[in-house]
């Protein structure tokens, strides 16, 4: 199928030139159908019946089974959200923090994480650290910068696959890799120092602080080495996006939604969490969805899989409407060809851009995805820039930090999308 | 209008005898047009835009203000939710919960709830109690039950409006009146003994656990006063039902659903946060929806008014089709005249049963809402009651505890309907 003809299925690709595909994806005719579809199937069985009830749970798993599809994962290990904030939420709080824990952060997430974090701080007295990831976009070494960050105390960090602001791609399986194995090798050192004298004055430099917390670190390694850094990801940038293997990368937690790269409708999204993850992270907003009762009703505990991260009812018509959505993405290309793709486009996108005077591109070199951020370098406004954009039927948007304008190609964007976009910027 | 013809615009009621707007209501078609029509501008604005943006935050605020012109409150106090049970979460884990604090259920609460429950009281430590408010149904004195039921350490109360199992509404206003005015008198009276002599040995009853029990309470009564008993309210069964003026009843959370007795569409819900008790309720699940950021996106703090307790990206089409929804009930008549119409029904549908020699209404008197509860007492098993029905077309549904089956009528229930399912079960 030609790309024109594939285009066609996505009713606002037809009047725009559309790079917000990370603020949402345009929803194929066919997806919006099998969502009308759904709702009037709900309403001629039931809507609450026996039989739309079971409807609902096949609804579920089929959706369930396509998302674990395209990330390489066991459908038991998704739990289906309202929206990728939810299920990083149901990470972030689902942990059994305990005062004076550290939570490692990158400088690159999204303000709503931000402010989640935040929260959990006040709450249970954590450590919070945030690392620079923002300054390895043209070089640098990220895991090494996350590795100097790791302490002892850490229990989670918290990263996005693909930075929402910048477009960098974290080296993700690596990442994981110095988390997991992260928690000896510092104390071990201290350690020889703590235990030759058994006391703290044999390292001038501890104070009663450290000692404590060296203490501290040393039971739990020994003991029952609750200190794993788990990882958390931020993946509303890479689903759809990159070819994924979760099981592969160790990743812990990966929240994600089906509205941006994958074109499904807003309103649906999901956690993977490992097998391993799984046995320690508790739900926290809890509902009839996640729990298994017995035959007079009484809580006997949670249901098998992430499904007990599931709260209550949520707009079930939805599901198919992913299903679909993702189906379509299929008759196009496999994700290895459609992310080439985007990042021939990406490419394309980027030495167009560079060649303008007034525009800076954040990149030194060529996106690694469909993110290309860039600044302007004649004093306008950014805001102003995409407000007259937007005006022409041209779709990109503002980042604040750092102070830019983000276009995004999926595979389905054109070269004369593209060349419209930088003409415009060109003339302004 | 008649009620026939308005009964045509809810194509469920077409092919069935409907039962279950207790589980979920019947969509009407113009809501769902309305739904469809607002994926499909969605889609031609954007989908992500400056102009959808602000189509959004309109839509948002438009649906706000009609659900709290249901409840007699102003829009700023109602937060938009996935469903009841999340904003049930909401209310249960923002309390700030310290180690030992008293929660008290009623023995009504649906499971999920419960669920709920039990996990904050592993993670914080809390005292949980449940008093029975189901022996009440016919007789008995629920705001006595639940006066006899707080303690000094008291913080939180959770019940419903209407009981989803039985049907008994419940005095919401004298209860958050008890409530609210409780925890000083018991705290007085313990203080005295201590006061005269400062030992526990005053009176020989009081353990040492009672005596720090109290004394605990006497600070907190008399320096911060933080343990006002709060109120939440499962609002499941009674928006859509009851005529609410949720100021006047006092009540600190009214977590309720679109898609029940609203017979809006499923996923959109909602929470009302009394101005009180949002001082001290603390955002859980966090995002981008509920906080606010300076210009270069860092996180300043929470939005005005229970909007701080919206996460992110929901499936913003239902909104219209919730407003539409209720402006539908409407045409028919005030919520008084719905509500009358409701309670003369279910009076019938009670006393049809009742005259059943082998059905035992759970209530003695005729319901005050819609629900009918009851029980066979020929020994067939409820379920299978409820299966030979369904394939008659006649939806209703088991509740597990007590063991029994429940049949809602609405105002748009007609005797003919209420007629055949008598019949039906007339002849198991």
């Amino acid at each position: 199928m030609t790309k024109d003809k594939h285009r066609q299925q996505f009713p606002a690709l037809a009047n725009k030139a559309y790079f917000n595909c990370g603020g949402q994806g345009p929803l194929p005719e066919s997806a919006l159908e099998a969502i009308y579809e759904a709702y009037k199937r709900v309403q001629l069985g039931g809507p609450f019946s026996g039989e739309v009830g079971a409807w609902v749970v096949q609804e579920a798993m089929l959706t369930r089974r396509a998302i674990a599809n395209e990330l390489a994962v066991p459908p038991e290990t998704i739990a289906l959200t309202e929206d990728v904030t939810v299920g990083c939420n149901i990470a972030l709080w689902g942990i059994d923090w305990r005062s004076g824990d550290h939570l490692l952060l990158s400088d690159c997430e999204h303000p709503g994480i931000v402010a989640s974090v935040n929260e959990l701080q006040r709450r249970f007295n954590l450590e919070v650290s945030v690392c620079p990831l923002a300054a390895t976009l043209n070089g640098g070494d990220a895991v090494a910068v996350i590795t100097d960050y790791l302490q002892p105390n850490t229990r989670l960090l918290v990263i996005s696959h693909i930075l929402w602001n910048t477009g960098q791609v974290l080296p993700l399986a690596e990442i994981v890799q110095v988390c997991h194995e992260s928690y000896k090798p510092p104390i071990q050192e201290d350690l020889s120092l703590i235990q030759s004298r058994g006391e703290t004055d044999i390292n001038p430099s501890l104070t009663q602080e450290d000692f404590f917390r060296i203490q501290s670190g040393v039971q739990e390694s020994f003991s029952d080495r609750k200190y794993q850094v788990r990882v958390l990801v931020d993946a509303a940038q890479s689903v759809g996006v990159l070819p994924l293997n979760l099981i592969e990368s160790g990743v812990d937690f990966y929240a994600f939604t089906g509205h941006k790269w994958w074109c499904g409708p807003e309103g649906l999204g999901g956690l993977y969490v490992s097998a391993e993850a799984l046995a320690d992270l508790h739900p926290v907003f809890i509902g009839w969805r996640g729990i298994v009762t017995d035959s007079s009703a009484k809580v006997m505990g949670w249901k098998p899989g992430s499904k007990r991260y599931e709260i209550a009812t949520s707009a079930y018509p939805l599901y198919a409407g992913l299903r679909s959505a993702i189906a379509l993405q299929h008759e196009w290309g496999t994700v290895e060809e459609r992310y080439a793709e985007i990042c021939r486009l990406s490419k394309y996108l980027w030495e167009s851009l560079s060649e303008i005077s007034h525009v800076k591109c954040l990149r030194t070199s060529a996106p690694e995805a469909g993110l290309v951020s860039f600044q302007l370098t004649n004093g306008m406004p950014h805001k102003q820039l995409v407000d007259l954009l937007e005006k022409q039927g041209i779709m990109v948007r503002t980042i604040l930090n750092p102070d830019c304008v983000r276009a995004c190609v999926h595979y389905f964007t054109t070269e004369a999308e593209i060349d419209r976009l930088v003409g415009a910027i060109g003339i302004m």
